[in-house]
């Protein structure tokens, strides 16, 4: 499994205001590469706090990226992903609809009415084990209990059973920190708007508790202007 | 008044862990570029919360520097600045020794007792007025309510006034979101270093309330890569 993170944020790191409201971060040109890495995706993957907070289709733009996909044999769209420990996912979502195919990764703990409803709607639910958390960590968790966390390790093993090989992940900033705590990001691309959005309860690009030691070391493979601002890409 | 922050962070907006213990960011290459910078001010300025956190010295390391300081005519390093509204800096504080001169920029709020406290121990008490602050944004702020805060654009002028034109600021992010909403700072130099930090409470480079519209725009002026990182110049 190739996975690949995409994002943009400001200056300061943030992906979108306090209020958690979207705010445009990156100009056309940045708008097109992205469509562009989804299309040559199996599946596009975010967290339930965005699907929470923005209602995100996750299906392609551009119709001709679609018309390619389909010239290859592919589902016009990828498939979309949700990390949704406990199955919270609305059922009227915009990523339940059937422009594609969606999966939900939940854990064990997820209650069983909800994921029924959401396999009723037509999603694929995924139950995917769960990680094992230390003392320490689970202590700071609160809520949500380190034994009602998807293993996204394991829940990436099933969606490899499903041909789901190229993973792009577009947010936020908790499931991003979890890829990279559990050490499956292969590739970073990140877009810098030069804008300052500030704000100490702000989303950034990897939320979570955070390293406080053996902080992951990318390789900065390249550096690109885009728009009015800059394009990182880095191995993982 | 020239403003010019410098920052390190990690690919995610962070400038330290959750537990606000220094890392190590950026290399050889960008400690000798903020030596530099440092040299060529009048002063350097850091929040209050980062001498509490780092207890930093803020003078120059490079003798070659402070050579050519003193062969200026000017003193072996820049001023030493703590934006301090409520004059909490402790007595035994690093930036407080007589290496150079320190100023403490403090509301009209501070307790009179701080104040004098920090006077007997050689510091420079600049009282600042206060900022206005919607009434919307002070029933955010809590305990720092709004007119306990220092005016740091009232502080400048008196700042100007002690001959210091060139201004470096170093940190945290609650100080840098401050400049930024006061419509201070004239340039950013930020290094980018390859590392993820993580953490939704670690600190970012523009922390503070954060803006939710008219987010300050900057204009991209420089991109270099430096040690493993990158470097990106911006005027503001």
């Amino acid at each position: 499994m190739h996975v690949h993170v995409n994002a943009a944020t400001s200056v300061d790191g943030k992906l979108s205001s306090r209020r958690r409201e979207q705010v445009k971060i990156s100009g056309d040109d940045d708008f097109a590469r992205v469509d562009e890495i989804r299309a040559a995706s199996d599946a596009v993957l975010v967290g339930v706090g965005t699907v929470l907070a923005d209602d995100p289709h996750l299906t392609l733009d551009d119709a001709a990226l679609i018309s390619e996909r389909e010239s290859q044999g592919d589902s016009p769209h990828p498939a979309r992903v949700v990390a949704d420990s406990r199955a919270r996912t609305p059922t009227d979502a915009r990523i339940l609809d059937d422009a594609a195919t969606t999966y939900v990764l939940v854990s064990e703990a997820a209650p069983k009415d909800r994921r029924t409803a959401l396999e009723n709607i037509g999603a694929e639910v995924v139950i995917a084990g769960t990680d094992s958390v230390p003392a320490a960590r689970q202590a700071q968790l609160g809520d949500v209990a380190g034994d009602e966390r998807v293993s996204l390790s394991a829940a990436f093993d099933a969606l490899e059973s499903h041909g789901i090989d190229r993973v792009m992940v577009e947010g936020g900033g908790e499931l991003i920190f979890s890829l990279f705590d559990a050490d499956l990001v292969d590739e970073l691309t990140l877009y810098v708007g030069s804008m300052i959005i500030g704000g100490r309860d702000a989303p950034t690009l990897a939320d979570g508790d955070g390293f406080v030691e053996d902080f992951p070391r990318l390789s900065l493979q390249g550096v690109e202007r885009v728009d009015d601002g800059v394009l990182l890409t880095y191995d993982c």
